[in-house]
């Protein structure tokens, strides 16, 4: 690949040829091993059958009072049989043993219902005096018991691999006793960010210096995508720092924030073909046109513009599905979409996909920018963003388009 | 409030009138300080004026030269006019000197613009030899050139308090040189998690015994929610024990796992009207009947059942709202919704809401359970759920219904 410092990009590739060259080439990372307390949200690596059932023992699904439910036959308010008490039955501490006919354990939910008994009565239609029952219902064999394995079998298959746990999921792999969980290793990401006149976030930029907030909202975006921010610190524009950072071995991902473009200071593409393969370099999309792919060793570089909103863009559309899809996840985009109609029409370019920035306002989506890569509140200002496929050259006014949103829902909406 | 241990609940309250007393007298807790790097996805606390511009310089667009554009007025490839490059503009080391007639400053993306030019001439339309440039382009003045101010001016109002702050706010925040947020505090959960028969997380059960896999779910679900959740550990069934924890004035929510019903050892109930009051205590829904809200000092307390599928539920309808109102969120549901036709009917009942798990099959809403409170699996098994309200006694087959999604999409979407 030749050296377009200076020089600007002789062609650019197509967004759908470099998806499908990372479609190709990343797969799911392996697996580890994680404390049953973490494991939501994680991708699980591998079926998990219940080496238990749960429950393990009948237990009973009312506080009440542990019978032989033929001995209640015939019970009512007009009409109450009297049982004897003879013990009780709470969770952890069973009674040890065997209730006989007209006997009762007084019982409580959860507890193991004991030898003998076969229902439970509710505490609602008895009375308990002096070790005396007054039952003034009947209750049918069976009935307010919770078998052994009524919720899971010993061998079930309770959850598939590749899974993205849920809460509840977490919950029944604890009640199996799973101490520990297999899920997809976590993609690492190293981010080599340059720049002479970048000052850290936190930092007040004076001057010519600029804050370094590429990071900051890109650590955000590869925690949602469940990758893992290796430490990383501003590099200085010189060759040889950056080559270093490059070469790393521990990361999965490499995230270039600055220097990738085709100024004089730009190192990082050079470096990259250097030490591994420059697969593309300047791609047919607005904004984030001169973004870069290529692969040192086993590890994708991604060479993200250093303008904000292209920064944003790049990272969309090529290194947050190469994370998720490491991480053993859904490449799919993962915003909430919207189908609603264009408020005006957006102008494009046959060859080139834009990312265009939206409000949507009575349930109409305005474009409100699609160039403009350095104007970072312009994605503040939105409600999300239409992709608009190379393929056309626009979009009508009064079309459905999909929106992709940057937050979990619309502020009006309220269902 | 009557004790209702061993007796069960004379009447059950609305889901709606809980729900009511919640948003009466739930408002977001104060606001405090968070680093910026910390505040994506916390809800700001108060409006953000801009402190500087951004850009705080003019800065250029592109790589290439800084020029006066009137200069390269007529230059074509059939007509290239030359410049004289007398330095050179990198981001953070500016041209000290001034760009005069037929004068070029070479400069990168970033850099800003030297006093004199008024443009950038991209590098793809000149080339450079010995400080000369060869000019085969015209560029307008003003043309890539990104003005002081053009991002954001001073004293805009960049965000609005109550916005959950989005990974490019964040990055914005840090490019005005914000180096901590005024964010609502996150509410502070404390579990009361009661029970003899009760071993932690991560530990095998034995005999009789059960894990404590509730607080597993329920830690989930707060994070999701914003909150944060305090130290805690399991509690023997004692109610000097409980009366303790529930006592602790750290918490703005405690949720009371287990021995929240009408058993014998149930103290939870009792305890929270001694020290403070009941409101609540058995609801007209399924699952989730036995649940109690109560409050003590500032806090809100929910007595949430111990099986597990109501205690998601009780969770879902009143914790979980409660907890986004204290972190000044709307109380809406979270869960991404899909409106798709049942292909069966729902039954219930007038006057008792329902939570209905459902599985989504070719685009059919499946009931797979209403009752079954304890059997965890069944929320494993579906897609989402579906809710019921009071006054219907249930839905016909072919019905659209409201789905909510335990998932962020369903398996089968792919855009």
């Amino acid at each position: 690949m030749r050296d377009v410092r200076m020089r600007g990009f002789a062609e650019r590739a197509d967004v759908e040829d470099v998806e499908r060259f990372l479609a190709e080439r990343v797969h799911a990372l392996g697996d580890e091993l994680v404390p049953v307390l973490s494991c939501a949200g994680r991708v699980l690596a591998a079926n998990i059958e219940a080496p238990r059932p749960v429950p393990n023992f009948d237990r009973s699904a009312m506080d009440g009072y542990a019978v032989r439910g033929a001995d209640t036959f015939g019970a009512s308010d007009y009409a109450p049989l009297r049982l004897e008490v003879i013990g009780e039955s709470m969770p952890g501490r069973p009674f040890a043993g065997e209730v006989g006919p007209r006997q009762a354990v007084r019982i409580m939910t959860g507890a193991p219902v004991p030898r003998g008994a076969d229902a439970v009565l509710m505490a609602e239609v008895c009375s308990e005096n002096a070790g005396s029952l007054e039952v003034r219902d009947a209750v049918a064999p069976h009935k307010n018991v919770g078998t052994r394995g009524e919720d899971i079998r010993e061998g079930d298959t309770v959850l598939h691999r590749g899974r993205v746990l849920r809460a509840q999921d977490a919950a029944i792999l604890a009640s199996l006793g799973c101490a520990e969980v297999p899920c997809v290793r976590r993609p690492r990401v190293r981010f080599v960010i340059t720049g002479d006149e970048l000052v850290a976030a936190g930092e007040t930029p004076e001057g010519s210096r600029i804050v370094d907030s590429n990071s900051v909202m890109l650590r955000v975006l590869l925690e949602r995508d469940g990758g893992e921010l290796l430490p990383y610190e501003i590099l200085p524009d010189r060759e040889e720092r950056i080559r270093q950072a490059l070469g790393g071995e521990d990361a999965d991902v490499v995230l270039v924030s600055g220097g990738s473009s085709v100024g004089r200071e730009d190192f990082a593409p050079g470096l990259v073909a250097q030490l591994g393969s420059l697969d593309f370099h300047g791609i047919a999309m607005r904004p984030s046109s001169p973004t870069g792919v290529g692969r040192i060793g086993e590890r994708i570089v991604f060479l993200l513009p250093g303008n904000p909103v292209s920064c944003l863009c790049a990272y969309e559309f090529f290194a947050g599905p190469t994370l998720r899809r490491l991480g053993g996840r859904s490449p799919r985009w993962p915003h909430p979409v919207r189908n609603l109609p264009l408020a005006r029409k957006i102008s494009s370019a046959i060859g080139r996909v834009d990312y265009v920035r939206v409000a949507i306002e009575h349930g109409l989506v305005i474009p409100l920018a699609t160039s403009g890569a350095s104007i970072l509140s312009s994605t503040v200002r939105s409600a999300g963003f239409v992709i608009v496929p190379r393929e056309l050259e626009g979009m009508a006014e009064g079309e459905k388009v999909e929106v992709r949103l940057y937050d979990a829902f619309l502020p009006d909406e309220t269902s």
